[in-house]
């Protein structure tokens, strides 16, 4: 995640999988890192199909899943023109080439539906996994201060509701998802899940042994009627100083997967 | 958790927290241990108010807070005869005269709602705390198996919304509430928290380090609107042996709490 080269004013060069490939981003606003290189190790080992990055910004996490899996075909779906815009800029720089004819761009909404999503390219039962890393502050993650609601109508208007929706809808079925989140959206995504998806994997991530985790990465089968499992967590940094675990370390540099390893 | 000494043909006497106090239990069916003496680890340090065990079977969680918080008052919500009897055999052993008086029954079925519920005397926000360890196999706590159903259908049937429900209701504004359940139960636990209970502490408990949660244990305050918190788990056994981990081991005889200390 240093920066390899100098790219536009406003865009920098920064390489990922320790410089395997390169991600161009706005220098300002929502830059990516480390959720979207542990986001991308949630998905499956030696991965050989066609995958969503729902929200993929810049391509971050869809892109390390195509460096990881060389038989993987990848569609970075993305609603901001300025984030597609640098999603093109990622896929036509030169340390990309090896991965550049298995991802394509696609301008859509994640939270359209039906005709709507199919009409924007997002068609039913099209890939056999999607990734998401959901914007964490979106007004629709919020609920109304002024009152304890009941979750049927706190969760139905959430924002992981209407990813997960996306979601279900866009993978085959016995195909997967994964995300990344807050632990305080676990409610939201149980809930979500709920009859879409089962057999989910629950990942804690803490920064350091004995802490309450700062992110749950979640991972889920279409149509799976297996029970949840609750994983011991993945610990971000060990020993005195702020160097990443070897599992970390291995996970966030395309060197192992989350699940399957 | 070793025979103290016999009882009646069809009873046992079990000594917990190292024999601090026993409990008369039937030698068949259900039998209290491990699970309880957890849940009753989740209750607060220093606990001085009035709790109910719901479900309290022969009062083995119940009579745990009692043991460890000398102070506390306790309420054993049971609705099955035999086992109330147990639980009355129990608080009459000449073993738990320290806790007595601190600690009595009510026969009253946990899923009872309104006015019923106030008439089996289980009133409106009577209680500092509620525990429960809902039983894992009744038939609400199983989903059709011949479709995949949204969570509202599904869950607001469910043993455990029902359960909660009423925890909700006896438990004061800022009391508290605790249960230990299968991880496959936690969607349904957080979906019956929400609009009712925040502030979720969500414990794993594993065998041995690296495996997956068998059990989770949830504590919730009424009413908050804090984030819910994930925690590292509680692994029951390390070394060789099938010895307790120091934690567990301090835990399941009363001298540590989960969340406080």
């Amino acid at each position: 995640m240093s920066a390899v080269k100098p790219g536009e004013d406003a865009a920098s060069v920064d390489g990922f999988h320790r410089g395997r490939f390169v991600l161009v981003q706005p220098r300002k606003g929502h830059r990516a890192g480390l959720d979207a290189m542990l986001l991308a190790a949630a998905a499956p080992k030696g991965f050989t199909g066609r995958l969503a990055d729902l929200g993929a910004g810049a391509g971050a996490a869809g892109l390390a899943v195509a460096s990881r899996c060389l038989q993987a075909s990848i569609v970075l779906v993305e609603r901001d023109a300025e984030m597609l815009h640098h999603a093109s800029l990622t896929l036509a720089h030169s340390a990309n080439a090896f991965l550049r004819s298995r991802v394509e761009t696609l301008s859509a909404d994640v939270t359209l539906t039906g005709a709507a999503r199919r009409a924007a390219g997002l068609d039913d039962a099209a890939f056999d996994f999607a990734l998401m890393n959901p914007p964490f502050n979106a007004p629709a993650d919020r609920a109304s201060p002024d009152e304890l609601r009941r979750a049927a109508h706190v969760m139905e208007d959430g924002l992981l509701e209407r990813w997960l929706r996306t979601a279900a809808a866009v993978v085959k079925p016995r195909g997967g998802v994964a995300l990344i989140a807050r632990p305080q959206s676990l409610s939201e995504i149980l809930f979500a899940l709920e009859g879409r998806f089962g057999g989910a994997h629950i990942l804690p991530v803490n920064a350091r042994a004995g802490d309450t985790a700062i992110r749950v990465i979640v991972r889920a089968i279409r149509g799976s009627r297996a029970p949840l499992s609750l994983f011991p967590p993945l610990t971000l940094h060990d020993g005195a100083d702020h160097g990443f675990s070897p599992r970390a370390e291995a996970a966030i540099n395309g060197c192992t997967t989350l699940f399957d390893d």
